[in-house]
């Protein structure tokens, strides 16, 4: 189920960086995958978490982030997670504006499904 | 605290697969334990859930799940916490029908509290 | 941006044991770092919480905690993040009393942002 309201929050599904079906990268941070990979990674999670906003939401124009929870599959000593998650955050204000603006949380976990380096929860609300 | 509430959020603490005061088993997925045992453990951690959204709301016909965190204790290169997580989805879809259905996030982590090798948090609200 | 508000849920950014802008403490718990130590860095990232949810709320006497989502950096091994989170929630607890009583899921992650210890992310409301 791609996403779930209650009251006024919408609770998105973690989303993957997934594109035309195919994921775009596997690996741990810090071991497999650059930083600059990840970055990239990120933003497409983050286009997909954009677009089952707007599913739920049924508009871009009204779709307003609320909270995002990075994940980076990375190794215990990488640390960079917050540079990861700017590249999600920055893609998010760049789409949407003030709109985009968010609380956010992001950590260091030890694997993902399907291997991925990077996935993103995200909870929105229409405006 | 078992849970607390915000408007209609219903938000009920992180549940570990205790049965009659027991933790049915410990480790990390993939080192010492096998996708079968993880996905039985999740059962057990998503009936936790259950019993503390009925304490919430009253009456197991008015629980509606809305989100589902699942922590999987896994190593590097697991990747299969989406099958952990689909055990415990599944469960509640079987026990509330419709009102079963949720957004979901699945992760590895490296260790979780007591070494449960799973760990699952919900959000819910009453219909 | 610290906080973010949907409805009368107000999420807070995962917050860091920062005091006067230095990080307290590096590295993984049950590696590097003693339980007590952790239990230190979860207070004053819970202080942090806090004051997040002050400058939401405008002020300390109407902040109610709802959830907490707090993330060890940790072994696989460590299995005593409850210990850690507990000194968080006591202390949200001496500060608020009953408005301080919380929802909680406490995880053992492989690393956090400037590898610090300890991550704490909260959901709390206005009274």
């Amino acid at each position: 189920m791609p996403h779930r309201k209650v009251g006024s929050s919408i609770h998105l599904s973690g989303q993957l960086p997934f594109k035309d079906g195919e994921l775009l990268g596997q690996g741990v941070v810090g071991r497999d995958v650059e930083l600059e990979t990840a970055q990239e990674l990120a933003r497409h999670a983050a286009l997909n978490c954009l677009a089952a906003a707007v599913q739920a939401v049924g508009d871009l124009d009204r779709v307003r982030i609320v909270q995002m929870l990075v994940f980076v599959a990375s190794t215990p000593d990488f640390g960079e997670q917050s540079q990861v998650a700017n590249a999600a955050s920055e893609l998010l204000i760049e789409v949407l504006g003030e709109n985009g603006r968010h609380a956010r949380t992001a950590i260091g976990v030890a694997g993902l499904p399907l291997n991925t380096p990077v996935e993103i929860q995200v909870i929105c609300t229409a405006v």
